[in-house]
């Protein structure tokens, strides 16, 4: 009785961006008629240079600082990469990747997810261009 | 016909804490009248600063190392923190929760998880404080 | 309706394996005559010092670079573990192992998984040794 939908998020170059809305409402869609109270929904980021991510969205100052700690511990220009032809973001933006996360999944409860007080979902972009990532949502009982 | 279950633990400050037994017995609990013996258990933790881990439960002195070394690696009183209004302890420990698991899923075999030998579970709590996390479990087929 | 097997990797030491061929494979098995198109696809590795990961399949360098990124972060010989009677380079396992995914999910969509262009699934090795280890993979609906 599982579904899985697409979900598209513009970004508009590196740092996090709030995607909490989005994914209630593709969701809310996706269980309309499925009668689905208790479930499971899975997040799966069809991308290598950009991450998803459970934080606080309380105070944007916390998103800035992860912003610019992760970015301070992976740099630009590092005379280690030798996957250096995308771009000086490129292999910065993989590795930023590799440490965080590609999937996430949160239940569902009352057909609500069950984000905590201070949780949001974000889409982490490690990259400097606008674009658009696509995430595919699997959502089952 | 998946189920999902409040666990809630009581942790004693900064550290790994292991829960595999508290995960298990509550896995028993939530598939006995389901008939499940093969499935998969999604643990989901509704807090930014702490983490879910899968660590080896051997030696502790692995979870002591591992402490140690994330703590060295994500510093209190950095210059670079804008968010500093709670506490030294708290912007460290959002960054400590983003390079590390918010959600696993452990499949379910025989009405048992499939953990490793030498796995355990653990709640990695990121704040000096004592005090109650919640995770949300989901068990289903 | 769900189902659970075993996957079992043999890996050369140290290093990003990639498995995408193998999981592909055990899934068509897997799924053949359970007549599932759309579902998830989780994968849960069995050992504390190796990890999962999504990551670039199409440039080999990126692979090494982010090995050897990895390495400079998390050295072996630091006076800071005391976990060191399995061998220099096990307590750094154990650490990149907490950085990293243990488990993944991936959904699935007209019977494939829904992998982005240039993504690859991969078994991030942290110990020297060669040797198997073992991936448990639920599929459901």
């Amino acid at each position: 009785m599982g579904r899985v939908v697409t979900l598209r998020c513009h970004v508009r170059g590196q740092g996090l961006h709030e995607i909490t809305h989005s994914v209630e409402e593709t969701l809310a869609d996706a269980i309309e008629g499925m009668g689905l109270r208790e479930g499971l929904c899975t997040l799966y980021l069809r991308h290598t240079s950009a991450s998803l991510l459970i934080q606080e969205n309380a105070d944007p100052a916390v998103c800035r600082d992860l912003e610019a700690w992760l970015g301070r511990l992976v740099v630009e220009d590092d005379p280690l990469y030798t996957h250096t032809v995308e771009g000086p973001d490129d292999m910065p933006a993989h590795i930023k990747s590799a440490l965080t996360a590609t999937s996430l999944s949160i239940p569902i409860l009352g057909g609500r997810l069950v984000l905590g007080t201070w949780q949001g979902i974000y889409l982490w972009e490690h990259r400097r261009a606008r674009g658009e990532r696509e995430i595919a949502m699997h959502v089952g009982d």
